[in-house]
């Protein structure tokens, strides 16, 4: 029986078979590739996504219509931290980011026609897409509201002129959903409007790869040029200047999803430091019997558990139809920090052998440390979490009330 | 609808009526008290007790047949929560540290005819009791198995000889539950028994209240003689030599209740911050919108969110009949030390006004110290945490898997 | 040979004294008064400071026509933290806040009638002084430009009205320095003057001790109240309206005095604690021998030592006439945090023991904890510091270039 | 005048000179080999030493027989600081690891014909060397006397078999100082011996550069073999079997210029991060005005101005010939933590840029890291500097208490 109540026993097993399937198929496959996925490129994706299809575990987050589970985001939370218990795990399970936060999206408020023509073949590992939001500054970042991208009404549809960058995803994207403002000026909270631009629209340029610490995502972190860029009326996404609106519902959900597969990332880090620390030797003891190691053990074992709390607690009010913005804003920054935390001190337990590229951890180090930038910097999320405290209280409730 | 699966809406309207009862009646009795519960007596015991029976609010933790609502574990994390919204509040509601806890054990293993004796009276608010364990070094502490105080089997029953210490609301207490050795040496894990041991035994003694830091539990902590005490069979509490088993019966949830209410302390903490910050103006901004205040009052928010989340999920265990022994550890090491970083956060806010008596920022500080040493050290739980982590990997297990 | 060229071998002679007169006649005072030197009274101020000039070690911040040794800040550095192992210290030797910066103040601004009427008896221990600056909210705080006690002249001299609080020894005090607005308004950084205000004038009145988590300042914090206070001419200290520039001479010393003080009481602290760690079994180990505990001495060392460095730092640069407002900043932050952090960590050591007032730590963990408010919070000093560090940059100069 | 005594006029102006010719000469190399210096090959380390001895900066710490300046250990804490602003800067000036310790080693240990054959080319910068000590596990690491390298007497002199690991900057070095066990059994504190190894030795084979987090080292950290490596008698450095304790004599001070070099990137690290946030706009302020900014900057002003003070304190010692195994032991690990901690906030306060390539921050984080680890792991630190506080106690000195 699942100790949680919010688990369904389907959820629990489809959870144990993730993790069995991660074991046996995905890390073997970690070696050859030096760690980092995106190395792999398109003939790893298919065939570690084959096997997952086969091992029934992939694209457990779509609906059953487009060949998932139908996760809701508690499911989620318990299969995706399986899943990202490998830095491979996600793309097999085609529960990467961009891709899974766009599936998410379009199924909330594409067309039927989009759904068929972007969803379907997205969720079904067929093509890869990216989400063009941010910008350089002082364009949309930490403050979407700073928007400079703009989409002009023409006769053939909408053209959209402006750059963004950290595009995780668009080498290799088959298209891109953008955000432009369609009125107002940047720095008004209100105007913007989601696009779907096919890849092979010659007003979308790759302009380059950025160099970044993290390398693990697929199709990279590009930064993109709209150039004179037309689309027709039928790529508008929802509606015309209810982009901010959407972007929330994207953003919500796409933080705890970001945060279950990291959290994998802090599990599997752990591992592998505990397996060192509970066979080397050291100064006639067991590493792990060292009362400073045993310190990061136990810490890592309750960043692991408070960070797994917050998500759940953030994804109940998300499945019930919440905004969850303070929940999903103090387990991002939460989770974001403790990952950190117990990636540094698995390396430190390792020594020489952690800042090696004989184990994962310096990978791991790479990878999850941009975590606490990208999806809003832990500063913005703080800032917005003090707001929401002091409304609460101008307002006459107590802080810290229970939900 | 009550955000989470595990609380009815009945324990969820508990909860909120305690909260109110705690705000309306409460609350307005601190002052008089000086923010120190102890400093009331019986008088102030009896007058809150009954006003809690009149609201419906009355020791919500025991069975119905002794008066009180039932809860389970995960219930009582909703309710007690609010009930430490006061330092009186856990008093008035009979919740209180160590009788709580007492009421819990006595309920699992004490014999009908004991119930009737020592947990009824206990639980209708009439006596007071305490619990007999801790002993000066290098006696029972961190470590239990040090225990020293012995029992003999002697014709009358059994006699009791030893000397503990920080013996909390042993002052007033109608009777002790006292944990001696009765086979085996200290050092060894087996061989100790409770006992029922009545305040008026002429072999007990309260040598000295020890002064502390804390100085809001009733009846202090009392360092305790046991000198040719001299107890009948029908003392013994449960089986000879189980003693060890039975504290941990009371131990996990007795450490899970003392993060509820202590998290109360939390909420309240940063709810006195909080209005500070919005009211007081500095340079010429509201204190509230400083970034260096609204990142404390943040952390503040996010650590009481991610105790409740452990917390949770450590009652879940516990109602469910698991041992909880590494889910309690580590909600207690957490909730121990957050609800300390809230607490110094908030006073820091308020500046010098919260190192004052004005406010209870400074009482709180005192009060919630100790947390982290009392019931086990942040270390010695790290130590345990730790040593389960390396055996679970030991035994082939991964670190850090979902329960 | 002294390590630091900072140091003259006579100042190091005088340190070891000083040592040896707080071990061998100080702490044994310490356990007649329950720790707190403010127990003790005139009674014991008198003996001990009597005991000190027996010793040769009374007053070393004085110029010798007042009775001392004429130390620099440096040499102070050393002193005072001998001096400050035992809360009692600084009372016998007459350097105890704030009698100490008055004393530092007077000597730089008063006149040679000033100096021979206030000064002399202050050095000789005659008498007790208090600083009168601080006021509560909105008034002069955290940011002293929020004055609004005022002194308007009148044909007598002036007449200050005002409410100040937080006036530490003003019980008892023989007078007062008090700062009061004489033009500007409050929010302007101008216009404050300095008077000495006689305790007997009808004008000044002790409105109430403060009731503070700290307790060992003689003569308390006190609310004192200013009205319709008539002083002469010659009560102005030094030039009208340049009080504020005044505040500084004394501030910036008077923050690195504190800081050497509250170091002796965490090496005082951590010495208590490796004691105990030595002496205690636990688990089959020496205490002093599990890593947990060897962290926490580790770190505690690391935080005196780094302490020591920054007030060291400081004191040259106030010694060579610098302003020291940036190293004094960066020194009083840090070590309020260190020294905060060592206590805690002693008390932790100690356990049950640490909580209790049966050794010194939780009495430390309460006098230490409001420094980090006292003298400008660490969050106005972080800010200072960052708003320097930027005008560095704009400035054309690096950040963190050496002085 | 300089501000510490420690230092002459000449000393300053050396480190004056150093930073004009880092900010002229240096900084602009960086651009064209990716901010890592090791890409650059023996073209730019040759080109950039000549411009070092052009600017008479060039080997600031050797004797000036040996063309440098002899700067003491104070000398170098204020010049290899300044050199550290980039990392090319200790390439430049001939003050990199692991050459700059060997020097050291060298010129206190070799003979008179060892000295002219492997000093004095190294000193004149027209070779590199490598220390040949760390072992994989269970060899000799944080504890070095675990060391497993043998070195047996043969008639030719010694033969050497083991295997060695981490050896920085082995690759294209002319020769190797190798530790070898002479004596005794793993675990055994004495027994071991230095030689000097030529490269061209064909017992001494190159296995594999480990791939590293850190990237920087010219040479890379190499793991070497040691098979049959036959060398004469004069290839003993100092005594047979002194090995442990010349290794001391060049870990202490290598230690220290270890921090001078990282204490001079987190300074560049600040000032990339303080003219980010003087430049930037976020919701309508200056970054550098946004508290949580503020409090990272001044955290980092803080932390770098505490590392310079424990630096300083232990090149006092080192200087007037005490062993500081105490002091350098407590600097290098809050050194190596905080310049951990410097770096990291810079990269926080530059949001995506600062994981981008764009700027160097990402670097230096990967570089940084490694640091809490080599040259003994943070833990390995604290465990020694517990256990001498502990000793010191036990000696009856109390904790603490000033050099």
């Amino acid at each position: 029986m699942p100790v949680n109540p919010d688990h369904s026993p389907e959820v629990v097993d489809l959870a144990r078979r993730t993790a069995k399937f991660v074991r046996e198929v995905v890390i073997p496959a970690e070696e050859e590739h030096g760690g980092v996925p995106a190395t792999g490129g398109e003939v790893l994706r298919t065939r570690l996504q084959e096997a997952a299809r086969g091992a029934g575990v992939f694209a457990p987050h779509v609906p059953s219509e487009y060949g998932g589970h139908g996760l809701d985001m508690r499911g989620r939370a318990l299969v995706f931290e399986e899943a990202g218990y490998s830095l491979f795990g996600p793309l097999a399970l085609n529960i990467a980011a961009p891709d899974e936060g766009n599936m998410h999206m379009l199924e909330a408020i594409a067309t039927p026609e989009q759904k068929e023509r972007y969803l379907r073949p997205l969720a079904e590992g067929r093509v890869r897409s990216c989400f063009a939001m941010t910008e350089p500054a002082p364009g949309a970042g930490s403050d979407p509201s700073a928007l400079t991208t703009r989409a002009e009404k023409v006769p053939e549809g909408w053209r959209i002129d402006g750059r963004k960058w950290f595009i995780t995803g668009a080498d290799g994207a088959a298209y891109a959903i953008c955000m432009a403002r369609t009125s107002g000026e940047p720095g008004a909270r209100g105007g913007a409007t989601m696009f779907l631009v096919d890849a092979d629209n010659p007003g979308m340029k790759i302009v380059r790869h950025i160099d970044t610490l993290d390398e693990a995502f697929f199709g990279g972190h590009c930064e993109v040029l709209f150039d004179n860029c037309v689309v027709p009326d039928e790529a508008v996404l929802g509606e015309v200047d209810k982009g901010f609106e959407y972007a929330q519902v994207r953003l919500g959900p796409a933080r705890m999803t970001h945060c279950m597969r990291w959290l994998g990332i802090a599990r599997r880090a752990q591992d592998i430091a505990v397996a060192r620390a509970a066979d080397r030797q050291l100064f006639g003891s067991r590493l792990a019997e060292l009362g400073m190691v045993q310190q990061m053990i136990a810490d890592n074992e309750i960043d692991v558990a408070a960070s797994r709390g917050l998500i759940l607690q953030a994804c109940r009010e998300l499945d019930q139809g919440r905004s969850g913005a303070q929940s999903t804003a103090i387990a991002k920054t939460f989770t974001a920090e403790a990952v950190w935390r117990v990636v540094d001190r698995s390396l430190q337990i390792c020594g020489a052998l952690g800042v090696s590229g004989d184990i994962l951890l310096s990978r791991f180090l790479r990878e999850v440390r941009p975590f606490r930038i990208y999806d809003g910097p832990s500063e913005t999320h703080r800032w917005a979490i003090a707001r929401r405290v002091v409304r609460r209280h101008l307002d006459g409730r107590t802080a810290g009330a229970q939900p």
